[in-house]
């Protein structure tokens, strides 16, 4: 209950669909952040090549707990 | 064209995916409720456990018409 | 003052206009709810056919006090 | 992580200040709802009288899982 | 650098899921729109029938560059 | 359940109010347009002159089906 | 082309009609101000008396030229 | 029923709280303003000193009957 | 830090550019309201003229310290 | 008073700035729409290359009468 | 006048109220970034627990001076 | 096509006018972080000192792909 918790916002990409651009961007800020806690999802959008969708970008804003992570 | 509808917010969860935690809020809502009618997604979120996506919570609003439902 | 209100949003219909659907949606209110107090319009739409306007729904969002009624 | 949760909307007065009223708002919605879990405030207004603040309404959108609650 | 886009709103509908609503909405521009670049997601919603989730609804803002395509 | 929609913005204009404004530029959009289906009011406003009312000015957004109409 | 414009915000009453709002909020504007050119509105909302609409009340935003008038 | 109502938009500042920067506020407008009727919270913000919390400023539109007050 | 702060909006217009059009807004607000502190951009629209902007508009919410200052 | 008003979606691009951006987008509308009334900025963007504002980007609302163009 | 600022989203937890709340994020910002100037609240929430409000949860944008701070 | 794409918010100040104010906030990021990539603009403000535009200040959200900077 006393946590501080800190967002930031991230866009992940893919090819495959709308849920993999979101996992992709939560595994990348896995990578250096701890205590990752939840994600919002903030604008659904997308290339158009050849008339097809060719990629998905899906922009969220992640949010964690500040115990060990520094604030920038 | 005479009918008038009320809405309600749900928020359905889902390991699956987001498609599958809107189902599941659908299907809640009509176990006691008739004549559903649309459902509006209004926000996309989810938990983070481990680095991963742990849970997809996606909240809808969903319209049926007042014809035996009490409004409360 | 010290009253606690709950709003409920609904939508009305009407082939007349705009003050109708949102009359026929506080009726419809009025029928199982006390204390009807204000409404506020959310959003003004509607259908047509053969190139003409053929209804207006109104979507109203409607508060009242919470003395004898019941939160769901 | 399978809960269905539903939201509603509701106003409490105080004449203390912003979270009594809001207080006071959840309290009334316990009175009804088994298994409340979180409120957000959606709008902050008062009336005055005399030229000063006679009380606070404070709008919060309250949240429950849909256990043994029916929805409306 | 100095191209002039334009964007239409449009909305495809599938009984599939969200990505496949998009990706027909997208798939009918390109019939008559060329140099499709990207689309932004505007409203996801559907239609209930029988108490289950009966089509999608996916509205999509679609922007491309005008350089043969004319403006109305 | 498989049409693609596409919407227009567009703005009517009266002397005799709200509802005579939304009808005409309805009116007008059926001169060219086939299969519209529903509108949504975006805007109220008008001009002033001598000190009331002069004329009313209302946007709405048509939606229709892209069926034997182009996309531009 | 060289005008200031500065408006101002009203909120008219009627229980005739929201046209009949906007128009008494637009006339008592122009009891002090001159040079009235537009008016934009915000909210539509009205209170309820044994069940049914007992007044309307329309918020709006009204524009004119800083010619001679003062801006307080 | 028949008033005219005006809002104007006011920033009261306090270094003890939230509800003591909005009375601030309307205190100074009843100097002024005769039968003020309300108020609304636009935005909440403060300023920040040597890591703490300096001053609170509460941004509030109030709202007040047009009976012996000029409208600029 | 004890100041209360108003804030009125005004449009300025130039066939100059944005930063003019805002300019004079504030130029035009400082012949009769001492104290101005600070503005925020609303909306930048403008006319067309022959196919080129003929003139621009800028809304702008400009604020100042109520101290000698009537709030109307 | 009568006319009807079609707006349209566009964003110029310039190396430039922000009006030049706005003004490629009204020429460039200008080749195919006559009657262009007036334009509003929707949003105000840009690309960065090596660590410089390389162009802008400048999303508008450009709005025209319906007299010889047809809708699409 | 030649700052550059960042601004960083923080969410602060209190069981005391929403001050406390906001403090707490403050305070915590202190810690490890330097020339802190201002925050905005962008969101209240809290947790229920046993019908009562369990915990308040903040959040709030806070702006600092970009000095000796690295941007990331 | 695979990026993830990271955020910040920045806020640049300029005596010169608008582009100026955002050449400034990307020119300070571009000094930390590599692959800066666009930037949209949030929010135009400014000072007013002796009754006229003493600085414009603009914040915008920047963004550059995550290849080799930190997420904070």
């Amino acid at each position: 209950m006393d946590h501080i918790y800190k967002t930031v916002d991230l866009t992940g990409s893919s090819t495959v669909g709308i849920e993999d651009a979101i996992g992709k961007a939560v595994g990348r800020a896995a990578q250096t952040l701890h205590n990752l806690r939840w994600f919002e999802v903030d604008e659904i959008r997308g290339g158009i090549e050849d008339g097809a969708i060719a990629h998905w970008q899906v922009s969220i804003r992640v949010g964690f707990t500040l115990d060990d992570n520094a604030i920038d």
